[in-house]
């Protein structure tokens, strides 16, 4: 559990002035942490920035520095404050190139739907170079995915709705064929009466100390908690 | 709105596995920012990072090293998987020491309620080298400053009751005198109606570009809608 080149880890970074200045708070990294478990996937940081290109670059620089796999959500959009596919090119030192099938794709989402489609939706068929495209039926925001070294970053709208799907259907498939995964991580929370966090430490320290399962304590969902955590092969799983 | 050395800058990080695992969204670093606009001090990161005393250290340094106020929520608990007062002694370079004033506070808030103290809970009252105490009436967990060069890095129990009771007497006053803050954030947000995202943009893609107030849209909220933030002197607004 100790970092890169040691167990693949990935980080989430969410994308958007409106997450700083506390206008909604930010759901999406816990629905993700929790969809990474049922692949296997260590999620060891995630990160806030807001639609900046240049933090939004330097964030995304230190996590593809650090980990294996980056999710990104939010700043997709067709406005001049959606930084994110120029932030990835940025990080990845890469030029933005349009791609026509995606030109095409948004072109007749808008003209079913009998919209016009301005020149700014255009922006969103432009892609980091040698990006893969990944194809959302449910909204006008595509996503996309850059391979990076022995990295990946991936790049979902921040519109929950779109990135559940998204998620579900591409991403979470890409990636456990992409690196191989056939683990699982399970947790679970006992909760304790009675007895305070303290009292826990000092009964089953020693536990906290194991790599695999981990055990850790919580004051947050109840009065107190245990969170244990284990990293399960798929193949135990299985035979249970 | 540069940074540091150009106008005052906080980041917020948040400690818990829990946070990691989606056991539970993180609502202190939403609730925080709301705050921190109210004494004018911008917000440009928020990270989350484990009980994990490597990772924590590093993310704080990271952190201290970009901005002038580090607010840290979560890790401040008895046990050992607390990691918070460590990780800011080894981000700031310092040695952990006893506080006997501190000692005295967590032994009494035991006494009074007739539960029996552990050794464990002698834990809470270690300090990094020359931290203030920031006291907590209501809960176990004593909170801390640390003055580390030009910056502060506070930090405060993750339980959002205390948390934010502890912002509210203790960290928002502080800050303001510390700083001498005289100015708010105010944001406004305009829904829309009828049009997109990205037809808000190519009409008024040019107020985007302003650096105060900034205009921005979000898809999240509503159908569409734009944020527009400013920054206001409090002397301004007293003549309104």
């Amino acid at each position: 559990m100790a970092g890169r080149g040691n167990a693949l880890q990935a980080e989430i970074v969410t994308i958007g002035t409106e997450l700083l200045l506390g206008e909604i708070v930010d759901t999406n990294s816990a629905w993700i942490a929790r969809r990474l478990t049922t692949i296997g996937l260590n999620l060891f940081h995630t990160a806030t920035v807001g639609d900046n290109l240049l933090r939004a670059a330097k964030v995304l620089g230190e996590s593809l520095h650090r980990s294996n796999v980056v999710i990104t959500t939010g700043g997709l959009g067709p406005t001049v404050d959606d930084v994110t596919r120029e932030a990835v090119a940025s990080a990845t030192e890469r030029e933005l190139v349009l791609d026509e099938d995606l030109l095409r794709e948004i072109t007749c989402y808008f003209a079913r739907r009998g919209h016009r489609m301005t020149d700014n939706n255009r922006k969103q068929a432009y892609l980091p170079a040698g990006a893969m495209a990944i194809h959302n039926p449910v909204g006008t925001a595509p996503a996309f995915a850059v391979e990076h070294g022995d990295c990946v970053i991936i790049s979902l709208p921040g519109v929950p709705h779109e990135m559940r799907y998204l998620m579900e259907k591409e991403v979470l498939p890409f990636l456990r064929d992409r690196f191989h995964l056939s683990a699982v991580i399970k947790s679970r929370i006992l909760r304790t009466c009675g007895i305070g966090e303290s009292t826990i430490d000092s009964r089953i320290g020693d536990l906290m100390r194991l790599p695999n399962p981990t055990v850790g304590t919580a004051a947050h969902p109840g009065p107190s908690s245990m969170i244990i955590t284990g990293r399960w092969s798929l193949n135990t799983l299985a035979k249970e």
